[in-house]
């Protein structure tokens, strides 16, 4: 993976500054141990699953289902996964429907996947599921020690997984909460982490990505007033709900409260895909307001080498150009093209990221990458990166309307 | 379909200017005569489709594409369909392979949709595609009347079918990029344009959306310096695609230089889906920078009454106030307490839209509603709200690039 930036920004006392705060956050949230991990827990739990078991559900909502689904979704077009995927994230009863008709229960097996272990959603769901299969070997629960859920749990006496110390929600991916599905599919979850691993190396110890994560970091902090919207334009379809876990991730952990003021601040994610999102919110790049970064996110070899074949179209001639390209090349030039052309105006900041490849590798390197970057702007917009104070205020309502009806 | 408004607007002047241009435009505008077409035409051509074919792919992008996406999306969970329906809408290779796998070419029609005729995108994958296939009979051709693509259409002797005069991309879902699509694959069209008609006749008639749409597009105009981010939160998976097909109206549509001066303006547009979004973005709407609107739509009824069940859980007792309920009762107690957290914070525009059901006729209206308030904005912001000049740059740049390759 590499990061180019092209945009400058010179502010050494604020990135020493911020690098030291990260630093001495090592030892109390717990994401930054992720990669170093003995994952032996994990997969000899994923070794007792029988073969026979051809689908797994995850039953989880937010921080529990996003990162899987992003590391999933990534892989599953390149690679014969040994296991299928499903999520059940919502409430919406037409899509518990259609999901559940998708699932031949004889052979699916159910993650539990809460925290806190009281999520509504989880659980309203799970106990849907067990009027339809109430044998408890087809239920793993994974979920902070002590809760409410792992007390059930056992009390049915079914497998329960923990999540590390002090793992939020949104940077769990790394942890059981993500490994354990991926593994159950034959991601490969050692690739994964070695990822993270060579993203965090190089940061903490004066790689090369050091001085380019400190720069981004500080630029967007310092410069979040004008540039409250932040973009990734990834330009694979694989990247499509690596998207949406970055959305929640910086999304929930900037968006707040000052911890030393009275002021809200928060720089609001957005995720394109391209080359589809540049028909539909390039414009608004190109000729909207000034109040938009963007990172362009390339993969340089898709290792899928379908080419425009050497056809000639009457009266299509002047598409002729394409004829010979391999699709991945294009893609790619429609990427670069876009760059130019935004850097050929004014007070667009813009990056670039390039993936080698789509492999598991690959993309834990780019979630340890945006958790770093996340870390560090939180660190410099002074607010606790963290805590999620303002999603309270409406569960305690539906608690009251929940009691009330 | 109903529509709440949570701020107040008294801008009387504006409304009434507003309204008479939009009365003016849509004597040059084509979308606003889409409710009111002679549909006879497409449904002759439907009618000549075998019942053999069983799939339907849409070669398309953006404005070619998104519509159609967004109507079939909402209405699959909930209806038997006739056909299924694919969209090939990138470059990207493993997409193109992954989508390729998917089909039976034997039992598989084409429709190749680009309004100039040239899409790069478009023609790429049909280029590769009639490599697997050139049989003429299985494509059809959607393009402007003397396009190219026309013209080579003809050469072939395939089938083409045309868009009306002056109806951009992104207004087109309800001409025949939307409509033979979702027409092939058993949706009823007629049901569709009834439900934008009632909207169209509601405005322009004085019915009671006419006051909500001005007011709402005054104010989103005259605050769009502070609240430059407009999200839609849906409490409900099928509107998933609709948000997408919102994202590229409204950011496309918005997002430009101004006609009578110098600045760029622009709104942008964020689609959430509740209550997944609940644990990822509500955090940033609740405590981060006053920078957003926010509408909540709901389903009133999902004619899927599933219930959670009425059991206990041990040590789980505590969300036994959940037993009985339906989950279509669940969801929509979900996004009343979110807008009640939100009522009471300050400087968070709402508003709530409700539609019934999860019907053809719905979903007609909610996308009559959105391009409504599009032209609104759009005017009232002084944008030409139909062009997209800001991405012919990245396209000119692509073509040096190729003609030098």
């Amino acid at each position: 993976m590499t990061n180019k930036l092209y945009f400058t920004s010179n502010h050494t006392k604020e990135e020493q500054r911020a690098f030291a705060a990260i630093q001495k956050e090592q030892s109390v949230i717990g994401y930054y141990a992720l990669p170093n991990q003995d994952i032996g827990a994990i997969t000899s739990y994923c070794a007792t699953l029988s073969t026979e078991i051809t689908t797994i559900a995850v039953i989880g909502i937010g921080g529990s289902s996003l990162g899987a689904k992003a590391v999933y979704e990534f892989m599953k077009p390149v690679q014969e996964l040994t296991r299928k995927l499903y999520f059940f994230e919502s409430t919406d009863p037409i899509n518990i429907s259609d999901l559940i008709s998708k699932l031949d229960l004889s052979t699916t097996h159910f993650l539990i996947i809460s925290k806190s272990g009281t999520t509504t959603e989880t659980i309203s769901v799970y106990k849907y599921l067990y009027t339809l299969q109430s044998d408890p070997k087809v239920y793993t629960f994974i979920t902070d020690p002590g809760s409410p859920l792992e007390k059930y749990a056992h009390s049915i006496k079914a497998s329960v997984l923990h999540l590390p110390d002090s793992v939020g929600g949104r940077f769990s991916v790394l942890s059981s909460v993500g490994l354990v599905p991926l593994a159950l599919c034959g991601i490969d979850i050692e690739a994964l982490l070695l990822g993270a691993k060579k993203i965090k190396n190089s940061f903490f110890n004066d790689g090369y990505l050091k001085e380019t994560l400190l720069k981004k970091a500080v630029y967007y902090a310092k410069n979040h007033a004008q540039y409250n919207i932040n973009c990734i334009f990834a330009y694979s379809e694989t990247l499509k709900y690596f998207c949406q876990w970055y959305v929640q991730l910086w999304g929930e952990s900037l968006g707040k409260h000052q911890r030393h003021s009275a002021f809200h601040v928060g720089l609001t994610p957005i995720g394109l895909i391209g080359p589809k999102d540049q028909h539909s919110f390039l414009q608004l790049i190109m000729e909207g307001t000034r109040d938009k970064s963007v990172t362009f996110i390339k993969i340089e070899d898709f290792h899928e080498d379908i080419v425009i074949p050497d056809i000639t179209l009457p009266h299509l001639e002047m598409l002729d150009t394409l004829n010979n390209l391999p699709f991945s090349k294009l893609i790619n030039m429609q990427c670069d093209s876009v760059v130019e052309a935004l850097l050929d105006q004014e007070s667009i900041p813009l990056d670039t990221i390039t993936l080698q490849s789509v492999t598991e590798d690959n993309i834990g390197a780019l979630i340890f990458y945006y958790e770093l970057l996340t870390s560090l702007v939180g660190e410099l917009i002074d607010v606790n990166t963290y805590d999620q104070p303002g999603v309270e205020a409406g569960k305690i309502i539906l608690k009251k309307k929940l009691q009330q009806r």
